[in-house]
């Protein structure tokens, strides 16, 4: 069965996704893509045969053809297409954050609720990472036995345009506060926010280091560096009883040596290192849908929890660095 | 535009093929397998919806409903149907090798041309593995100057039973006798062959050292070690004028430090580790038929200079080492 | 010139020491060993031609035979000693902690001020280990930009027997608080303190995670963790504006690909990790004593700010994690 | 006891020597150092206190004060040198090689024999290299099974001015002709050479290719590039029955990430990539002669099969690659 997908917003992502769904996804077939440009909306369904365009993202959801939706706008918009696809009874896929704040997500996860439950999942694509799924693998089995710390390093080259600091935190680290969550199998409980001094560009204080506590009594750290320069590069280490799990460094190709040094690169953003993290989610998310099978993705409220622990990061933040427990909302 | 394509062989490469088109290649609809033992073309076509079984592979040729063939079955008759789905008019691809002897190689070129040419395509699938196209992008691109030697490595856990002494060459060592001229632009000239002494199973020399003389100069070793027990393991190296490429070792993915060791897996055999080539090369060669366009793949003519190579490199092992001119046939 | 020096202490670390400068540090000449065991001197002197043994530690210091001091003894003999050496005019290198207190390590420097210093070098062996000597220098050379962040990891196969929570700050984290300010070029100004709940042996929180802020504003991290089990294992990354320099894993000197993994091993403990540490610091020691030159080792005022870093350390772990201000007493 | 050094040759090599024993080796006393440009024996001697000059070699043989003999002067004296030295009974370290050819190495070794033997070592230093030490202990343990293969890779960034094709095989080869057979323990039976066509500079075929047959029935290659350009680096690995045995590159000691990319960096010559393999081999020899012990090193006959090697891959290479026997002279 092929599911018809309209995909809502064509920047980066979304044209990403598009891309992706139509040559590595067979179920898949985007029908219809949503942009407020409707410039960008053209230019991302072009390579699809016979997908058309809207400019208006409500149109989408209730479009007759389009049995599922994947929301890929602007963060502020996510809350309210969600519901309205929840509402619609569409399954859609969400990417993170679920919302802007924990009351919005709140918001969210009560309306999905109502409709039943199910329809939501959100596009934490670490969780499909291969590398992300062995190191989960290989806790799982015991080798090392118990988790007692996990490191964690996420740097990029540049920072958005007009990043501040809390941008650190519900853009970049919330991959961090669903990932070692569910690797470990343990909700996070505290966090603690800490910096070196000085910013990497007006109102970005970066580098940043979060401490996490989790249920199972593991102290993880979290290091987010949005101006790194050099590259790319997300690693993670899980210290446990009796050895260490590491997140090797994604294959470099080719190995170089010239000009007295072995070098190989690191990738220019995220792209690169998680395309086949994204084609993954994509095809399990869209056979799950052709099945009418739960689907296995990030749910509404892990994108719910994960918000919870940024805003207990940002009060952390705000009030010298203390440690903040984190507390889910009752639904 | 869909695809219809008939599998003619279901063992572990057929099966596998089929997986892929069904799971990874939208372009792709798998509509008939083959095989001498039903039962095994009923497991291969199982999990794809709709797909008949034969075990006739001239009826899968013959078929109104396929519109391409692959050939996966025994190597003996690769010649016979990949005449006959040319004969038929149909786009195949064949795995290697073309045919067992440089003769039927040439007939299976000859055939093809009469058709018009153009519709033969070799399952040398390194051609499509992300590192071996990289060190090809970086060797064009002339940043370490030309080549100068080229160092191949290829181990494996352990030779398929009943392996003997010329399989190293014709079943493993010829996809080194493609990608070699592949990675340089230049056609092998002359070779040579050596090994130490003893067997590593009756009646197989193992490992093995081949050396190819390519018309641009350049000197390259071959190792190929059916039974070397530890992994598989495919290495390039290529040493130029003022600097070194190198393939580098596929992703660990998890790296973990325990019982004193920093340890790393390898693959037990080649499809973890050509997985991607294999998916990329299977797209490629779908889109090319769907889109009538060339296809991006090895030819018939790559076939039979791979296989003229390797009668080489047998008449040198039987003539003690002696190196040995390295002719194609006119056609 | 030739160095007479006399040892105080036989155990692992003198042992070591009598060995390396016999060995290894052509101005030297052990002429005398104590350790309150005579056996364990005696062992220890063996293999010195002409060294003679005694069981008063002040003897050693009173021998006119005796040029310099070395002082390997148990931890809270360190003070009085090392008191005593520069009382009789003799250069001594003590080794790591000065004292078990700050208010000893107090005593002592004020102790060698009045006898016009320059008397005491520490061995903080890590300022001569080659690979944090060029991650100091390549910081210095500016390539990379200023220090942000500092991740220091120390772990080990298994802790003393007996060893409590403190501990792992005042034996094992007391190096990374002279090496990270000697890498900055900035002292510790604030610490705290963190860990995962449970402990690795009764009475050891295990392992443990320090932060500290240094006066240039960076942000270091600590890990040690004494019962990691697998190996010796001490890592540094300074992460700086443009670029990180990371000290490599030392030399494994053979890899064997064996069993399906790529292994190099560990070391058990810290001795082969630091041996050519060692051996260039007590060269440069003997050195700089038999030139009459100033000792390039670390200073007992370096010893007492490692202990002022260590105690605050502790403050924090017995206050809940907050944040401790460090200050050096005044003189 | 002290061992009192006189050194011939002040060039790279023997200014080396005398560095690394007064600084490093606490048995050597270098008395007398002679070279025929006084100006350089005189800049080599500085650093030593006391240490006089010589410009005439046969003199430094005959002073009494003298004890033992290093030979670091132009390759066409060793033989002689070797000779006098023997004469007048005094242990001698040669450097690489004994003598320019087999039949002035014969003649040497039948002057040590007519003398008593044992007088002489041979300066093939990597017997000394601590990761060329492992693989052979790692061998010898037998883990891995018997060896099958070895290749062995030297590059170097720039060939000594003037050098030809010859040169490859008896100034840098003939490393590995020794190196070989004593990782192995079976001498080497029979050769051919091989080559890229063309130069690297004029007169110079670089790189090269060397097959070595060893009595053990284990096929080895040896690549020789002295233009490589890069960085120099030496490789060794083992591959055997049951898993691979690799000389890891020796320890990048910081890594550095930036623009982009992962780099570590080579050698710009052998000296630091060996300088704990020199410093070793002087340490062992000084003290085997102060004690008057067998020397550990390579003996005079080691250095002579060597060239036999030597000399029969030069045969090779002059007679169009064929496989050339390895037969060492009576003596």
């Amino acid at each position: 069965m092929t599911v018809r997908i309209g995909v809502i917003g064509a920047g980066v992502m979304g044209a990403d996704h598009v891309n992706t769904l139509h040559r590595y996804v067979p179920a898949a077939e985007v029908v219809l893509v949503a942009d407020t440009d409707p410039a960008r909306a053209r230019a991302a369904a072009d390579s699809v045969p016979g997908a058309r365009t809207a400019d208006d993202a409500r149109a989408v959801i209730a479009d007759p053809s389009v049995d599922a939706v994947i929301i890929a706008s602007h963060d502020s918009t996510h809350a309210d297409l969600a519901v309205a696809a929840v509402e619609a009874g569409k399954p859609v896929l969400c990417e993170k954050p679920l919302a802007p704040t924990v009351a919005e997500c709140v918001r969210v996860v009560r309306a999905e609720r109502a409709a039943g439950g199910g329809l939501i999942s959100l596009g934490f694509m670490r969780r499909f990472d291969p590398g992300h799924v062995e190191l989960r693998e290989a806790l799982g089995e015991g080798r090392c036995g118990n988790a007692r710390l996990v490191h964690c390093v996420s740097r990029g080259v540049s920072a958005a345009p007009g990043a501040i600091t809390e941008f650190s935190v519900t853009g970049s680290a919330i991959h961090e506060f669903d990932t070692v969550p569910w690797l470990l199998g343990s909700p996070v409980e505290a966090v603690s926010w800490h910096a070196p001094d000085g910013e990497s560009a007006p109102g970005l204080r970066d580098p940043q280091l979060m401490l996490l506590h989790t249920a199972d009594g593991v102290l993880t750290t979290v290091e987010v560096f949005l101006n790194a320069r050099y590259g790319y590069e997300v690693r993670c280490e899980i210290v446990a009883e009796r050895g260490a799990l590491t997140l090797a460094a994604p294959a470099p190709r080719v190995v170089t040596d010239l000009a007295g040094t072995r070098s190989t690169g690191h990738p220019a953003d995220w792209r690169p290192r998680f395309a086949d993290a994204y084609r993954l989610e994509l095809l399990a998310w869209t056979d799950a849908v052709a099945a009418g099978r739960p689907s296995p993705l990030a749910t509404a409220y892990d994108g719910l929890t994960a918000s919870v622990v940024a805003e207990a990061v940002i009060a952390s933040m705000k009030d010298g660095g203390r440690t903040v427990p984190v507390t889910v909302p009752e639904l």
